[in-house]
């Protein structure tokens, strides 16, 4: 395999990484895929850890390196795969992320409702594979689980993907909490494919253990991180808050290009998407319009989007504490009546400023599409079934927990 | 020195950092410093090395970390200075670059011209002096050389200071090249003082040599990257084009508190800065309002102003070509011809797309200010003293350069 | 708490590493501490990762630093450590490895019989104790526990001690195993004492896991590696052989520091050791005289050292596998048969070439000694309590493992 | 090129080094190259940087894996390497080191006289060619310079070779000096063939640079570091001493190995090796052996021998300082003379306990063998020709400087 001529990105994880294919390099330089440049990857983790402010351009490209490290050692253990799967491969990973909006899953859940970033990741991948005239077909169908060798897509979604094994380290990198990172060299010197799957030399037991584990720590730490919920959640709400308000006939500051959605009456989800056609205007839309609009709702009439913004910007974050599902409803009316009082805010309003978040983390679902070992007698087997020599267990590995958020001084 | 319980920020390069003063927390928390957030440490060069999207924030936060570890080591080789002065230096250098306006430089060279960051950040520092009744009265006469302890204002701005230390080894890391890394724990081991003079013990001189090289390094590989010298121009022009259309009647997109700099009549300088107040105005812009606006003035009338635009949105970055002095003018005026029937542009507008940059790099001062080493029979012996010892030398330390910059398709 | 002047010792991992008391630097320098340069720290594990050739003079002192950063956190939360027991505990932590023979275990079970290195190390701190002028009482109470600060011996032994955070981090350093990578900074930072005992800030339990897991994964991937187990069990083997034909009369090649211990008839146990005042001796003999002996065996008449020695010098080693306790006196037997007929080794000689190992693992001990989180509220949780939060659970953390070692031509 | 099943050596700056030949696996096997596992890289520099334990065998291992680098980049860049010439080139490199003796260096300058390691290596690898039938033939051809692609040769021996590129990544990593890190994978990504000889792009400008200067700073932080000197060259004496004793009659200790050595009265240089056949017996002396000796001459009865060696065992090193050529003899006379009176040693046994050391450190070599790039117009131009652009200058690329090294007692 050689490479382009002069086509190298710089990374601060993988030194260089090179681009295979010419098609690779004309996506990159698509407006679509630069503006993942403006995309943070971990939203607005970077006011917990101020030096996580990498983007999903970044990402998207370390993915692909590791795809491209996977597909030469399988190769090299004498896996087939053709330069056309290769290719297909890459871009599907290049890609899979290219449908996520401004601050990655704010908008999925204030906006845009019911449309996941997958859905809009393949409307972009169709839309680029009209324009590179069918290029893109075979990387659509590795995405769309529709390829016959099916371990090319479980190397871009599964328990033990390329997207975690970059995303560990990234994430690791970038907010200083080392306890994300992982030996992605090593792990990937295991993959194997059996009978068609993605499956790990038995050796490489410890290498998995450690990649698990390191994953629910980051969870814990970064992405799940008290004070980073407060702040993520607190962002929904000033999108709800300022959609609400466009919906019921207010005039606030918006983008040019956020306008479109959120001043829309319909209920922008799957349907309507293709209805009018929008992924134009979703392609300009990125965290510089969010944080524009946010900026200037601190001055807005509407109090509550004013709090909202302020918490933001200022970096003035709601108090979250952790709370029992039982006396959740009783908590939350307490903290609730208190806020109203000092507030003067009433009734639904109120739901804006306190209000409580659920969250559910798996581990590793011993269920379904279990990582799988082969041996050295060529048999396989599932993690689940030498749970004994993991530190992984299927007790823990389903967390719920609930969390109050509110202005600080409604705290108790 | 005991540490501010609960308050540690993470940092990918140091690991904690602890707050050691109950005003730093303060200072931190307010927004005029919490808008170092949303300014990037390095501009444009993401767009080369797309790992470096730190900012102002991270960075003033890490050269307070470093002043730290300096007036620690000082005070154990038996140096006085007192809580105060500590207190003092880690506030100043912690507010030395809270004047930057939106990607640092670019706004110096186009809109706000004739004020210097440094001015600014001054005033932000007797602002905060009031608002903090007077506790930042020593950081101030440290900042503006007019404290007693003349190492402290040495720490803060010299050949080597804290603030060279964090950035060279920050960009390095966010960069991706590793060329600029420097051992700071060791340089910082190796401060002194004598006769109210910052300096270094002699043995720290292999160091001191890797900290010059490096410097000179990161200048040639990052900060003078030819194509980021090419984006970081076209972004003065972008802004240069906006003024001069507002100027001249233009109605154009801009953010509300952009609208003050870019619609103003008056020259926006020194003067006019005071004379209006203008200090909470530009306390609210950053690098998400010049974004924006360039983001939506690819849609502008103005042809000029939209093929800037799209340049640095769409990252199809115009091409520079090193030049030397003497066939500047004619190549110039060969290409600006080209571009001027390619482009259909005339006259004066054809000088916003087809560009002379001239850089001047200053390896190190053999002249003023140098860096002085303390030998063991406690005498002073300067850099330039000893530069046989050296590898950097007189001759090269001073470097002059000419480019040409222009859409890629106008270059023969 | 300040730094003896140019007392510096350069350490790849911590960066410098100041020397606080002058006692220390003394000690340092004895011929008694200086022998660690000479016994290393992970025996053979050098013969599968070729980095690992770090000694246990690097480790003692590694682990006196960190002891001198728990020591200042546990002081900046206001716990009481005045100079002297800050010096004793700098000392106990120093010393606490100083009783290990050449190749640390290796001698523990084949020349110097039931004879830890833990009451070696105690002998040597009472012989320093009177060199120094009894300058070591407060460091040989901490040690042997006798110390009313009990959480200063915890720092030296327990399950989260410093010598744990300073091996794990530097054995994966020099071995490249980077699973066994913790974040020290961070767990040191966390620690607390609670009615005299040390425990752990509640917001520490992720590095605590962490740390957990990285311990087991260094088992299993370093220390008891199974080609490492074979190296170095065939080391004991070569020992006990040599042992065995000096008692029964033959004369083979010793340095003239190791010939008391080979040569000698009696048992060398703690008894002997008081009784022949064997400390002088013992302080002589380090890995060099153990490897020049192999080295000279390799050319011995008996066969069967022979055999033993040229598989660890030329790195021949034998294979070893895994078996069920059930199997393993039949395969034993098998193997031993075969070995028999292969190498016309008979009868008890045998023992030394076909051999079964056994090996014991805790991970974590859920009974004793436990690892204790101070939460907000004051009380003491231990780790086994909140298992459910953990990745360490009570079935596997205890772990048996059976193996046969023998040349590998005798495998079937 | 695909991966010899299972042979994986684990490095903990490279990670996993594969091994592409089987060949070289079994060139790695053989006792020759096993014997490397006991020679020190460094010598004695781990006295003063105590991580400095490495070996021969790793360093050896580590430049191949470079190698094999530069070929794929090579081969990348579309010029003709076959698998031969690949082979061969990896165990050239592999094997380039293999004449070194015991600690390196010392042996050449005191028992082996006039017989560089080179000249051994080359005996080795021809032994080896008898051996394995023919196989190093090609090796044997580059490692000489005979064979017609220049450029393999110029990778393992030049002013930019793999072997500068390990060692100094090598003994910085394990050191901690962190001064000598280079980026080695971009400058092997920037390596070119021009007619047939070794050039870099010429974008590898400030890389190269940065590699200069790294060289040399080791040089002056490690290998020529005065307190290392001291160690080196006592070690010499040591050797010498007991070689003066051995030739005059002295029994004094030695290992069986080194006795052939150590008590032979003819000259060993190149014609006396080739005469008795010595290979067999140098491929088993190694760091073990010296130092078991040095430990026993602690007690000899002759003095000097005594003196000499407990100052390397118990690491109280000689002073050494600094001397002006013009002063050296005059001052030698005084140190001398106090060093005869406090010690009773005299006339010519002093030469052994004070001494000059000379050192020459050549920084790069503008007048031959120069490095070369390649510019965009395809044209060659040495380094010298753009020195202007370097921090390396003519003037201070040559440096010889002088000290003396004596007993502590014995300087003023």
């Amino acid at each position: 395999m050689s490479y382009l001529k002069n086509k190298i990105i710089n990374d601060p994880i993988y030194g260089f990484i090179h681009i295979h294919f010419d098609i690779i390099w004309k996506i990159i330089e698509h407006p679509y895929f630069q503006r993942l440049r403006r995309i943070s990857q971990l939203g607005l983790s970077s006011l917990v850890y101020p030096g996580a402010n990498h983007n999903r351009f970044h990402h998207a490209i370390g993915a692909m390196h590791l795809m491209h490290k996977a597909i030469e050692t399988l190769k090299s253990k004498g896996h087939e795969i053709t330069e056309k799967e290769h290719e297909g491969a890459l871009i599907a990973i290049l890609l899979h992320d290219i449908g996520h909006g401004p601050f990655s899953h704010a908008l999925e859940d204030s906006i845009v409702n019911n449309l996941s970033h997958e859905k809009i990741s393949l409307m972009f991948m169709n839309k680029l594979n009209e324009i590179f005239e069918g290029k893109l077909s075979i990387a659509i169908k590795i995405f769309t689980k529709k390829y016959k060798k099916q371990f090319l897509h479980q190397l871009i979604s599964s328990q033990l993907d390329v997207d975690r094994l970059d995303y560990l380290n990234r994430d690791s990198f970038y907010s200083g909490v080392n306890e994300g990172i992982i030996n992605s060299n090593r792990i990937i010197s295991m993959l194997n494919v059996y009978k068609n799957q993605l499956v790990v030399d038995y050796k490489g037991l410890y290498s998995i253990e450690k990649f698990i584990i390191a994953r629910k720590l980051m969870y814990w730490q970064v992405y799940l991180h008290k004070t980073v919920l407060s702040a993520e959640h607190t962002l929904m709400k000033v999108l709800q808050r300022a959609k609400k308000l466009t919906q019921t006939g207010f005039e606030i500051f918006t983008t040019p290009a956020f306008k479109k959605f959120l001043f829309e009456k319909e209920t922008i989800n799957d349907f309507f998407f293709i209805k009018h056609n929008l992924l134009e205007a979703f392609a300009i839309i990125d965290d510089y319009d969010i944080l524009t609009c946010i900026k200037n709702w601190v001055h807005e009439d509407d109090k509550v989007l004013r709090i909202l913004s302020k918490t933001i910007i200022n970096r003035k974050l709601f108090k979250i504490q952790s709370v029992n599902e039982e006396e959740l409803h009783e908590k939350l009316s307490i903290i609730q009546k208190r806020a109203s009082k000092k507030l003067k805010i009433f009734d639904n309003n109120l739901d804006y400023l306190v209000f409580p978040i659920k969250i559910k983390n798996e581990i590793y679902n011993f269920k379904e599409n279990e990582i799988k070992f082969l041996n050295k007698k060529n048999t396989l087997i599932r993690l689940s079934e030498i749970k004994k020599e993991f530190s992984v267990n299927t007790e823990n590995s389903n967390i719920i927990k609930h969390y109050i958020c509110c202005p600080e001084d409604c705290i108790n």
